[in-house]
This record gives C-alpha cells, sequence and structure tokens, in this order.
C-alpha cells in the first residue's frame, strides 16, 4: 500500500462520535437563540445525527446526555439509531441541573446530595448496559464560588470516594472517562480543574479509568498537543471532547479558532499510536448562532482535515531532523504537512467510500433542513435543560 | 480637621449604586439556582436594596435595567424608591435578549435591526427623563463568533452611527456611559472589547460620553489601574461597574478574588481625584450560589475598605520615596495602608452615622431575610430574563 | 489584470523590513547561546540582510537600533546598503540599558534622566536625517515592578511632554511610530502598555505620530485583529513588529505560533486598505535556537503566506453572506482561502521576479552560511548588547 | 497554651530558605542594573544572607546554586555558614547555561549532552554529601521553540531515564525535588510544564522524589492553593519557590503582587499538615530594581504575615460554616483573619526571640548595606552567570 493509500485507509476508518446536545438549542446566560426545526425528543436529535453520518461517512456514534436523552425504552432507541446507521455512544452524566446541585454533587457537603449524586451515576451505568455503550463520561460542575466556602481537600477525600464507587459497579468493557475543566460554572475552585488531578484519581481507580481532553477547558497559554502525549505515554487517554475556544469555554467548531494546534494535537495522536486504539474522539460544541447541522458536519471535517494533515507528516524526515537538532528543517517538515491542502485528498476519500465529495453542498442540497423546519412544529425543542 | 476625620468624613459621603438585577435571580449558562424570597417586580427589588442602604448607609442609588424593570408608571417608580429613601439611578440598556439580535444589535448587518435597538436606546432616555436618571449605561453584547461572520470595521461604523444617534437626543445633565468587554457572549470579535474602543468613541462623541470599567471585563493580566488613572488622566472616566474575578467575567463579589487589586484601584481614585467628582460607583454582580442582599452588603462594606485603605495612605510619604526612587520604601508606605485593618474605622463612621457599626449582623439580625421568604409566595421571580 | 494576476502584482511590490539585531545574538535571560558566523559590527549584519533580499526579493530595507548600530559616517553606511541592493530604514531608539534607566527613561522621576533620554531620541531623528530614514520607531521600556513604586499618572505626564518635543523636532516626511506592550521587562506598570495608550499619545501629538503593532505583546486572548481593522479605521496604524508567541513576548518567527492569526491580521490588512499605503511592515524577532538568517528568510516567506491567502479571500462573497448572516457561509469563504496552498503560487511570483523559486533551498545552496561562518572568526559578535 | 500562644510558637519555629542567587545581580533579557556591595563570591553572600538571618530570625538556611557556587571546599562552605548562625540548605543545579544545552540538557536529543547533564546533576548530589545538604532541586529548561523541533514523547522517556539514575544516587535522607515551569526559556514546549508533569514522574520514581511548586511558574488563572492542597494530600509536595508575578514568572517579591493568594496558599498548607512536616519553604525571586538584601528582608517578612493570617483562621468556625453550606459565612471566616493586621503579633513574635521588632528598621540601621558598598570595591559581582 502507497503511503497516501496508507493514509486515506487511515481516514476512512476514523470515527467521530456527535453529541445529541449539539442539535438541540444552546446559548450563553445571556440568552438561547432558539432555531427553527431543532429536535423535539432523543428520536429527532439521532435523524438529524444521522444526517451528519450520511454526509460524512465518519460519525457513526452519538453521545447521549442523562436525563436530557432519557427515554423509557433505551433498546428502542438503541434500534431507532441502529435503523440509521448509527450506534449510540457515550453516555454522559447531569449533575449539576437540580437545585440540590447548588454547592457540588459527589463533592457536596452533604451526604445525602453526594448519595443522590452517585445513585445517578449507576443509574448511567445502568442505561450504558441497556444501550450497549462502552463509556461513562464524567464532568464534575463541581467547585467553589468564594475562597473559604468549602474545604479543597475535603472534597477530594469525596469526590475519590465516589468515583470508586461507580467504578466498582462498572462492566468488564466499559470505560469511566474523566473530564476536567479549569473553571464555570464555578469560579474560584474546581474539583477536576485540570489534566493532573483527573490523572491522579484514573491512576487509583485502575485500568478502566481513563482521563478526557476537552480542547477548551485549559488555561490560556496551555500547550494541549503536550498533555495528548503524556497522557498516551501514561496509557490514560480516554478521549476528546472536541470543540475551540478563543477565550474561555467557548465550545466554538473545532478547528474554528486555531486550525494549526488541532493540527497538533492530531499529530500527538497520530504519533502515539492514538488513531487506531481506544482513544474516543468525540465532539462536545455549541452552535448558539450558526445552523446546528452543518455546523456540526464543518466540525466533523474539520477534524477529518487535521487528521489528514497529521497523517501526512513525514516522520522519518521528521525523526531526522530532530536527531540533528535541525531546528528549522525539523519544524518546516512538520509545516509542510499542514501547509497542505488536504481537501482534494478528503474528497477522493469521499468518493471511494460513495459519498458526495463535497458534504456541505450535499446536505444543503438535501433538503433535509427545510424539511425539519416545515415538520418539527409544535412540542417543546430540546435545550441544555431538556 | 485632622486626616482621621477627613477620611471619616470621605466615608460618609461615598456612594455605591446597587443594581436591581443583582437582587433577582442569576447563574451560568448550565442553571439558575433560584433562592427563596427573591423579588417579584421593581418595587420589591427596591424594598431589598433599601435594606443595603439602611445598613450601610452609603447605597442611596439603584440602577435600573430596561426591559427588566419596565413599568407603566416611573414616576411612581421613583416615588416608591424615595419613601424608601433611595433615589432611582442610572438606566441600563438591553440590546441581547430579543431574537432578532442573534448576530447583534447596533452593529447587526441589518439596518432594520439596527434600527430597532436604537429605537430601544432612545426609549431608555425617554425613561431617563422620567425617572431623574442622569446616566444612560450601555453595554452591546455586539460581535461574532467566528472568523469572517462580518466584517470588523463596517461594525465598528455601525456602532459609531447608532452611539451618535443617541448622543445626541442626551439631556444637558444627561452622560452617556460605554462599557466594554473583552469576551462574552461574543467569543471570536467583541464590538467594544476594550478601554482603548470605548475611549476613541467617547473622545468623537463629546464631553457626555465617557468610559465604564467593569472590573471582570479585562484579558488576564491587564493592569486596571492603569486604566483608571488614564481615564481621569484624559476626563473620560465615566464610572465602574465592580464585581471581581479569578477568571473570565465571573461577577463575583466585588473585592472577593483580589482585594489589594481593589485597594490599587481606589487608590487612583482618589489620587486622580475620582472620589469626590463625577465617577459613578457601581456594583454589577451575579449572587448565584449565595444569599443575595448580604452578598449586596457585603460588597458594599468591601469598596468602603479599599476606599477607608485608598484614602489612608500617607501621600506626601509616598511622593517622597518615589522622587528619591527608593523602590521599597514607596511600596512600604501603599502596602502599610493596604495592611492596616480599617474594620474598626468604619465601625466608628458607622456609629457616627447612626448605623450599626456591624452591617451583616443587623441585617441577619433584622429579620427581613425571613419576611420576604415568608411573603414573596407566589408570583414568578425576578431574573435576568425579567 | 486577472485576479490572480492583481494578487502577483500586490505580491511582487511587498517589502518587508528586517531588523538588524535579529542577525546577532539573542537569547533569554538564563542564557545567550552564541552561533558562528554571527555579525560583528553593522555592516556584516547588512550583508546578511541583503541575502535575504536577495533570495525573497521582498525584504529591501532594514532596521536600524541606536546606539547597537551606531557607526561615525552613516552615509557611508547607506551606500553599503545601497551597494547590496537594500536601503536603511526605522531607526530604533535605545533607552533601557544605560545604567541610569534602571528606574525608566522618559518617565524617570529625575529630570535629568529623562533630558538624557530625550536627548538620545534627537539624536535618533539627526541619524535619521543622516540616512535618509522615514520612521523613528520609539519602545520604551518603562515601567515599574511594584505597587506605588511611582506614580502612574506623572509618569504620564512626563512621557507626553518627552513624546512631544521629539515629535517637533520630526521632518516634513518624517514619522514617529510609538510602540506598546503589556510587560517586559517592567513587571507592574508599563507606561505604553496598551493600544489604546499609544493611540491617545499619538492623537494628541499630531499626524506623524503612529502606532506600532507589535504581535507579541499583548495580554492572552486578545484579538490582535481588531486592533488593526481599528487603528486603520482611525488612520493611526503606522505599522507592525512582526514575530509570533505561545505565552508572552516569545519573539518566534512570525507566522510559527498561530499562521492562521497572521492570516486574519493580513486579511485586515488588505481590507484596511493598508497593504498598499504607509503601514511598515517590520519583523522584530529573536532566533535565540535556530539559525538566523534562513529563520529570518522563513520568516518573510510566512508573511507572504499570509499576505497571499488574505489577497485570495474572495471579498464579493464574503460580503455577500456577511449580508445575509449567513455565519457558515461567510466563514467558509474566509477558511476556503485560508486552507489554500499558496506556496505554488509564491514559487510562480518568485519565478517571474527572477528568483529562485525556492529562497531557503536557495539560501543553503549559495554556501553563504559557511562562508562566514569561516570568515567571521573573531571580533565581537554583535548581540542585544552591542 | 492559648490560641495566640500556640499561633506564636507556630511563627517562631518556621523556617524561610533563601536563594543564595537573590544576593547577586539578575535582570531581564534586556539588561542587568548591576547594585553597588554585591557579593563576588559564595561567601560573601551567605555573609549577607546571615543579615536576613540576623533580622528576621526564621531564615536559618541558604539554598546554593551549582556551578555558581561552585567551591573547592565545600566544608570551609559549610563552616563560614555556620559560624554566621547558619546552614547550607537546597542544591540547586544548572543545566541551561553551557552552550552544549542549546536544545536541552536531560531531554537533549543527543546522548552525549544527555550523559553531561546527568553526570552534573550526580556531582550536586556529592556536593550534598559534602554539604549536609538534604535537598536536590531540579529545574529544567529543557523545551522546545517550535513545533516539531524535537519529540515530545520521546523527550520525556529521556527524562525520566535521568530522573531515574540521579534518583538511584539519593542518599537515604536525601530527596530531590522537581521542579515544574510551563515556558521560558523555552517557548512551545516545556519538558516539565505543570504539576501534573512533576507528580507523574515522581510518582515512579519513589518516595524520595516529590514536587517543588514555584509560585510564579503557572498559567494565567490557575489555582495554586488547590494544587498545594492536592499534592500535600498525595503526600508529594516537596516544597515551595516563592515569589510573585502580575504576568509571567516576574520573580518579583513574594507577596507583593497578590497578598491574598499568598494567604490561601499558606492556609492549604497549615491545613494540610505542611507547615510542621517536611515541605521547604524557599525564596526564588530576583531583585532587579530594588535594594537586595532589604527586599529578602520584606520578603521574609511577608511569608511570615501571610503564615500568621494563616494561623489566625478560625478552623472550627469555618467548618460549621462549610458543614452548613454558608457560603458567606465560611468566606467571612477566611476574611476575617486575612484582613487582620498581624503585624502587631509578629513584632511581639520578634521581640519575644530577642529580635527587633522592625527588622527592616534594624537592618537599615545597622550599617551593613553602607559597609558592603564600601568594602566590595574591585572583583567580579556574583550573578546568574557566575
Amino acid at each position: 500500500m502507497t503511503e497516501r493509500a496508507a493514509v486515506k485507509a487511515a481516514l476512512k476508518t476514523q470515527a467521530v462520535e456527535t453529541p445529541s446536545w449539539a442539535y438541540g438549542n444552546s446559548g450563553t446566560r445571556f440568552k438561547v437563540f432558539a432555531q427553527q426545526g431543532v429536535p423535539r425528543d432523543p428520536r429527532e436529535k439521532l435523524d438529524d445525527a444521522a444526517k451528519v453520518h450520511e454526509f460524512t461517512g465518519v460519525a457513526p456514534t452519538v453521545a447521549l446526555h442523562i436525563p436530557w436523552d432519557k427515554v423509557d425504552d433505551y433498546a428502542a432507541l438503541a434500534r431507532h439509531a441502529e435503523e440509521r446507521g448509527l450506534r449510540l455512544g457515550a453516555i454522559n452524566s447531569n449533575t449539576f441541573q437540580d437545585d440540590d446541585y447548588r454547592l457540588g454533587s459527589v463533592c457536596h457537603p452533604d451526604a445525602a446530595v453526594r448519595r443522590k449524586a452517585v445513585d445517578h451515576l449507576l443509574e448511567c451505568v445502568d442505561i450504558m448496559d441497556a444501550t450497549g455503550s462502552k463509556d461513562l463520561k464524567l464532568w464534575f460542575a463541581d467547585g467553589t464560588n468564594y475562597p473559604g466556602q468549602d474545604d479543597i481537600r475535603a472534597r477530594q477525600d469525596r469526590l475519590a470516594g465516589a468515583l470508586a464507587e461507580v467504578y466498582e459497579r462498572l462492566g468488564d468493557d466499559q470505560r469511566m472517562l474523566l473530564e476536567y475543566k479549569l473553571f464555570e460554572p464555578a469560579f474560584y475552585t474546581t474539583d477536576v480543574p485540570d489534566w493532573g488531578t483527573a490523572y491522579a484519581h484514573c491512576l487509583k481507580l485502575g485500568p478502566k479509568a481513563q482521563v478526557v481532553v476537552d480542547t477548551g477547558h485549559h488555561a490560556p497559554g496551555t500547550n494541549i498537543e503536550f498533555i495528548v502525549a503524556t497522557l498516551l505515554r501514561e496509557g490514560k487517554l480516554g478521549g476528546f471532547d472536541f470543540n475551540s475556544r478563543f477565550y474561555a469555554d467557548d465550545d466554538l467548531m473545532v478547528g474554528a479558532a486555531d486550525p494549526f494546534q488541532l493540527f497538533r494535537i492530531m499529530y500527538e495522536v497520530v504519533r502515539g499510536g492514538g488513531l487506531s486504539g481506544d482513544v474516543a474522539f468525540m465532539l462536545d460544541q455549541c452552535h448558539n448562532v450558526e445552523s446546528k447541522i452543518p455546523a456540526i458536519v464543518r466540525s466533523v471535517m474539520n477534524v477529518q482535515e487535521a487528521t489528514a494533515k497529521a497523517l501526512l507528516v513525514d516522520r522519518e524526515a521528521l525523526a531526522a531532523a530532530q536527531r540533528e537538532g535541525d531546528v528549522l528543517g525539523a519544524n518546516a517538515v512538520l509545516m509542510d504537512a499542514f501547509n497542505t491542502d488536504v481537501r482534494p485528498l478528503l474528497r477522493e476519500v469521499r468518493e471511494e467510500m460513495g459519498l458526495d465529495p463535497d458534504p456541505m453542498g450535499a446536505y444543503a442540497r438535501s433538503g433535509w433542513a427545510e424539511k425539519i423546519v416545515a415538520e418539527r412544529v409544535g412540542g417543546r425543542q430540546a435545550g441544555w435543560g431538556a
């Protein structure tokens, strides 16, 4: 197989998981701008996700969020997905939207609140059993807003206890993916603020606990690809929540703010053997002002383009330049891949997969956008609260 | 008058404006935690604000937000305030919560949306005429989320046109206070992102246009007191929106995150003659997890404490050390004031004003919190959306 | 002329000024790693700069730094440049390396030090007269390290006085370019920390005073292209000091850290009419660990590539999408240009200019690197201190 | 023992290590401003350090830096220290100032450079044996400036190998303290950029390897006290390098930029049992524009004041408020301690220790400053390069 063929083969087997909540309404604390045609229930979210997969060919799974995607019959939901060529992906827990969680969930000072939160996490594992999902993705909004508000260390103890209980409940091929986030909604301390904290907890829990890197959850100036390389080296990279940011956790389309950074991240994934392993590639974005489905299609394409460029890096030439200490030469090898226009290559990949080479255009021409605007009238649009 | 007496006199005449919306519910994009006893209408907000003034003695005015505080009879609202020892303060506009404003308001590409937004601003001046408010405070959520989304420069032209039209409408003793903010809700460009942009517009508009410094609206590392000193030197500091932050626009209680910074800001205010002039000292905060009225009392006290310390700086000794290039000596003069425990002084000030020396305790003992929880049952709690 | 021809024509007339000091040794506070073959005097710097111009065709001028490039006979130096196809560019002042400047230069509390600093600036204008340079570039390291160390406002007064005196001395076609910088070497306040401060001073001085944007001198998260668009709109953008950064003022090769940002900046330049006007495009970089001349060649090429992409933006399609509020469509127009591989186009441009299409390779093959290592033996290598 | 007596007892036994290099000249990449009276050799540095201890009573040890403090006879140097009431403290390695280290030391692509670096580290352990020092403090300037310059993961492998070899060499009561730093002098990747990386390496090495928190080495917005609490919980906090910062690694006097942060850090130390254990409290600062010895005295006092406030926190009241979820109450308990003026208490502590209650004044009156200016004439002043 030629190198170009190998690159194309890798691109054809890539999989990017889209999140059910990105199909619903979202916004900032100031305003949620509702859009027309937005799904009213989990099935309609899957219908939209099926379109993303239909036109990109590499978005076969959909992450669910509990309780936003709570249904009575998960088997039926899974069948609904399968009928559209999809599978249900990671189960995302929610321990931040009940009034009880004002001061935290698994780290709350009150044991009763912690119990409730852990029970929700255990219920999520039950749902995984029903859906066949392999990954439990945990993000905790826990933290404090004011110095002194709670005891930093005691909260870590409570967190460790909760995680251990949930870890015990996991089945043999189930994983716990622990997400970290610098801040928001907590503004003084966050209980899992950085990869180090997530890593330390996962290490103690065991091999089924791994770290999720959300690309928008770091302090300014953080070198994310370094973290990716380090976690892969430690065998502790569970997956990505992709999105992009200029400021805080902006949740813009992945690759929109800094495509070079996304390329560097994907290069470390490729270099560290993460492309063909168990690393989950998930989107976690908000489409507050732009059309949702096309934004998700574009995001999947952005991941593909970054991956294609990462795969095109001439690693032998790079290694040689690095060995020789040729700073400019090594940098040039990397930049040569980044500067390559990979869109023609990806068009070929799509054609070979039997897809339209232009997913954005194909979606636009499909009439789906008009159809859902016309048909999804009445009911309550899905959003972060539902 | 001794120096101590002069400091106390200055503290007695200080005035901190509290914002009507801080008495209502607020939260993050993830969740608004409702609190018991929260006001249901503008009058109840004023009732709460009256308690803050009653126990601190230095919070005599309340900022209104239109349309959240829209009423049929502003004269009656003003009387309601006066009967409680209050006056109505700045009028705050809202051009970010209508569906039309998805892509901006006064900077929107569509002239019809801009017209609507300007009309709202003009209506705010009408309300100022009715309430007797002197200040129109403008914050624009305008901006873009993606590179290319709109033309940066054209948006500035539109902004300039809108501001000019509103400026023309201002009465002789009315001011336009233009607020800047780095980001949020826009995540790529904000149309008034920094003091330089606000300053440039105000300069062209004329003397009735001035800049508002919101202490939470800067990039990490920005030296806010430098901006304060510079704007005072230019005669363009219109006021403050006080709050504090560790990360982004956290909107925590002023002085909670970095009391030393607040002291440095207040020192520049004192040094630049801003304490006795037209600078408006306003709070603009969210009390998402803490009790609202006590949090506002505490915030007013934090401003008082920072001001007291700033007034205690031995300016002659400071100037002498600065002249001599005595770095450590000059710094020590400033730190000596900061390290002083000014709480006893402020207790004296309050006693001399006929107040309880302990505002937090006095409020707690007053029974107001229990009363509003008991009485404010039913109806719709005020929040950012109402 | 076809659009492609117009783009090529614009690229052929582009000019990037290289700084004499980038040819000498540089480093961090921890270590300056000396390189072999580094120039020992201003003439040898010009010899190296001539190579950059020889292989890129768009680097015809060289910025000087006084006193690092002080010579007895500037006319002779100018002739040395001309004989190599170069002209002398901006004169950069240095008011930060004398022991007197420990607490500042033009903002120093001691009038004698201020006098010395202003005299140096006036001397720089004398040198401009001798070299025919049009631009005086002013960067002040002035600031303080500790709160209270000096009076922020008094320092602004001193700054204004110094600038006014130098402004008066400028000839009819000479400009003063005022650079701002957030921090370093001052760590608490910097006297010209942001574009707003530089703009306010330039505005008062008059039309010959303009702002320089150094791409590495901003707080994290600052949107530099917004500043560029704003300064162009105000007619106050004097020029750029190009370099790139991940953290602070890293002074890496322009375009190395965030090529998408450089493209966005160049797009605003093109859109604001800055490409064909008086805006000076200068590099200001350090090559601490990489070979200097090739790094400068690469940097010039990076500016060219960003400019080419900016010129390729389909502005009609962009304007149409912006008018329609088509967020994804407008973004796609911009990204289409960014994602284009412009290296073939630039190879054509070079061939049409009679140059080797591969400047890096051509320089490597030229033998210049080996020649200067062999010949420049003995003497004292140029660096930031000489 | 009353609580006040317990606080005073704790303050009397506190120990802050001062760094030999802070007595010498330092600066930024732009300029090192030499000061009069600066030591010319390690003994003179110890003489100055003895003054800091003489007037503060809590600075009994001095950190050495190899090779800057290299001497022929370390036993003699230790005696010189003892005669002045001092002991030699941590040994700091230097693998960043030889020309070989341009591309790194223990992470360098060339095995020969790595060998040299490891040999230096082993030599530092030899010196520890000679001086009786317990701690080897490792800071690596290793990293890269450009994407692609070297392989991130391979560098981690090299780092791990080097650390393991040095760890093996440690004696039974010797520790390895591993410092992390976000950036500088490397501007793209740093090989130990954050606490997570340092922690992961220390965990694998074993109990004698611990993490050092340098308060200036974090990304903007990082919550340092969270890291401190977490490392104490993990038993992996080896010590502090104290200094303060507004922007990057400013190396200002500890407590100068954000005294509230220093207090919060010291509170977590107290709360986590770190005050009475093995945590090393070291200064690591630069006194570029201020007088060095008084700046170090002031810094030691700043640590004392923050510690005193931390000890004064009413931990029972705090725990009660935290248990009840009383956000404002818990915060108020913490703030009450912070707002206390502890200078009178510390004056008492000093008097009870037989010291002058005013260390700054006592030093100024001692005549030492004048004496060293008069006597230390000629020779070569110590600085970061010697």
